[in-house]
């Protein structure tokens, strides 16, 4: 494991709101983790539209420490409403000069919910100068629309990241939350390219040496 | 159930090995002939190029009287070989011919296996007439180019899509014959479309009324 | 007629301004009507950039009237400046709640008017809960850009399209709402699939059974 | 007129049957002559799969020279089997040789018929140096799969056009010979970039200057 | 020369930032004007997120002068958040009313750059009359996302593109503005389509004739 | 350098004929072999159709001595008519067996040249069990169709690269064989992605870890 391009790599990972990182993301960041990379977690919002936002973060934080993460951020934009504005990317760009990181994990530009878009061409934006930039999945992709070419094996870490997911217990009646959605992703994308379990990503940008 | 676009329909599905039609588009084919629908199943290959062509056609032809087909036809074209021929075109026009499907279920040309490509062409010239041609997902499409838009709802149907696929006694050591990746696939593609199973389709070409 | 999808369906059409929805799927939706399908229109804006919003709203009224459908609304949102925000998507959420569509008709996210695309985009969102979203073809979709998949025959409808647009008294200088421009189009989609005549979507979303 | 891209240049057109040129570039070509240039018309096969090939090389001959056209080639490629082979690169280079066009006009390399993306991908191959490929549309191009991008303005020549393939006698039973067709497409096309007639292109390679 | 398409065509070419319409289409200007078109420059925006408007304004108007373009205007658009508004698209549209451009060139709506990318939109909507509209290629277009099939040739202008580019002394920084990377992407484009050197376009949309 | 993916990998480069490998990935096998990894060469043809076979193989083998390659194999399939046969399947997966590869490096099915398309088509189902395949840029690839989203970092490796191709005395008159070129094209790749020189891939396959 301690192979793996993350390794020993500084990943900032980017979501919409709480939970959106561990859902498309989480069973990489504990790989990466375990290889020895720093991994810092980025909401860009609280989640608040709904539920308070105390206990979104809560829950998030609580999901990403089980997945190793010690650094997690909460920037306070406002839910269903992310900005396409110069101050979301200059607040994304403190993090890459702060952080310089080697990748970015970030949403999907095809991505349904308008939150998830706007948070795909801000990070496209404002990480243009690293090296590595991959979109997750989530349950709002459009099926002929994300068309991942990038997986990472997660065979072993699924358990992992359901531990993850169901700290988020003021979202439990989500059926992609659902332990079921979990294992049924990882097999289907594992399926996809020859492995038990992988995740899926797309390309944004990607310098390999 | 009766009310699905199945309904009543002839319904021409084309598979270019023994098991092709049953792993795509089981689940659809069993719903449709619950709803009344006339389904035929045309096999270009008997599949003998590893296996003996009696046994792969003996499999196949149970599986598809479990799903409720009793029509089934095998073409006798190479195996690994198929030709996009004139032949080859000509031996599917005459099942338009005769059998003047309302929907035609196919492989999609952007499938990794040769055969799979070939036959998907090939209907597509063959059935230029039939107003509805979709294309089935086999473990075989590349991710990022099989983009499905038409899923067809399996809510219970699955049992008896798995009662189908492991009559394939002769290919059980395929991964994707397995029962859990028969769930999976089933339950990853419901989820993109909000229902508990589904099977995947992209459109080649869909007349509607 | 009777056995088409729509038959006895809940079909919401959303467009941006007074006339979209008939030029779009004027056709389709006269059909639907006819199939017994509750058919009801929304309007973001009521047209006022140029024209008198009173008079565009009686004159789409009197359009949707001889198609048959008797519910229209006309929501309020600036003409020419359709905001991507939540309270769009929580208005069309609204409509999602009280009518419980099974198909939504709406425009593509690729046409040139920014109103268009905006309506799109919304849709998508506020309507991830619904089977069947179809995007319909307008003047200023881009010819590379839209693709459609699924056309709807609407032989035998074209004189009631060409009766319902020509109620836009106000905006007959535009060539597209001409009378040879109605039958070019369904004329030449038609025979893109072999009928007489057709309207052309691009699939949004679409679960059959 | 004079002015447009075509002026005095060396024009090919590449077809894999008599008729497919008239029908996919006849306003475009007839337009061109009147230009100055000078147009050459190679059909690859007689299209003799029905008809007589004499019969359908007469009516080809007679139609092109209708639009101005006076050299008109036939090679022998089977009808319906052309090949993907080193000797039908060999005999399109000939022509690149002898007459040096400027621009050649061709099959799209996504039509149904299996003729006409083989020629489609030949004509890539075998002008390879050619400044300026544009592949046409057919009645068998997949209206999701044409993404025509240079539009020809054939305003004033669509009953020349017209003219020439009502020249195809032996086949005026298929639909999209008939005059209407010929004028709804020239329209819609038209429609789609604002000028009263067009001829749609995809480009498969343009250097302008 | 003389012959180009450009050639006593009014140009209209329209850029987010002072810089943006050297970059990505110095060359063709150069030759445009050459051959006697008359050329309009219009920047949306003064640049000032971090340089003085004047400063840039003054090194944008002796680029374009080198180039040969007298017209130059600039907007005053808010740098790095020009808005997606009817307001945007109004200013545009007077400049259609006042030039009547024969073709526009402007940026492509799959950059990296919200500015660019809002441009591309805008001038798609606003100049919805214009026959040609053609979309050049910045430093800031993605790889993958920008897929050029227009290619001017620029033989012999790379020295004047490479003299109005050395204007912008206080971007002199910039990788891109260095004389390399002028010669690279020219000559790589040019290699491309069988030329010594060439700029890259997509098509926005294109009547020819 | 070590810390690349290809370290210590098994990699098997697959051309068409002596030299693709080398301009499509000279500076790639270069890095990986300083990096540890074993790279094997393959060539489907000799490339005999012009010259001499022996000479070609001969400059091939010499070219790939220079990047530090030791296991070169030619194999005899025609030149310009390499087919897409089960038996040119079979002869790639006995490399599948006999090396096990990490990652395969091909064509890219996106090619002109049928001989560059065939070869990518063959890799994809031969190498269906190989975690990582990806698809070199040659002088043949479409620039619209082409789209790299991953790129190897050859700073410092273009002159080895150059020292390779000049090996290729008898296509010495190919222009993308010419030391401008070579640079040009690795420039150009790497300022799309911030480094000084890169390799341009499409990802066919990709699993991490």
């Amino acid at each position: 494991m301690v192979n793996m391009v993350f390794a020993k790599k500084v990943v900032l990972a980017v979501g919409a709101h709480p939970d959106d990182i561990e859902l498309g993301s989480g069973g990489t960041i504990y790989k990466a983790v375990q290889a020895g990379a720093q991994v810092i977690a980025l909401y860009m919002t609280r989640g608040g539209k709904i539920t308070d936002t105390n206990v979104r973060m809560n829950e998030s934080t609580k999901a990403m420490n089980i997945l190793g993460v010690k650094e997690i951020h909460f920037e306070n934009f406002p839910d269903t409403e992310i900005p396409e504005s110069f101050e979301a990317i200059n607040c994304l760009e403190q993090y890459a000069l702060k952080y310089q990181p080697d990748i970015v994990l970030t949403h999907s530009i095809n991505d349904i919910h308008q939150d998830h878009r706007k948070v795909g061409w801000l990070t496209m934006s404002a990480f243009r100068n690293v090296p590595k930039i991959l979109a997750f999945e989530t349950p709002r992709v459009r099926p002929a629309a994300f068309l991942p070419t990038y997986f990472v094996n997660i065979d072993g870490c699924i358990e992992k990241k359901w531990e993850a997911l169901k700290c988020h217990v003021s979202q439990n009646e989500k059926r992609y939350l659902a332990y079921e959605s979990t294992v049924n992703l990882a097999s289907f994308r594992g399926s996809q390219v020859g492995v038990a379990a992988a995740e899926a990503f797309e390309i944004v940008k990607y310098v390999e040496g």
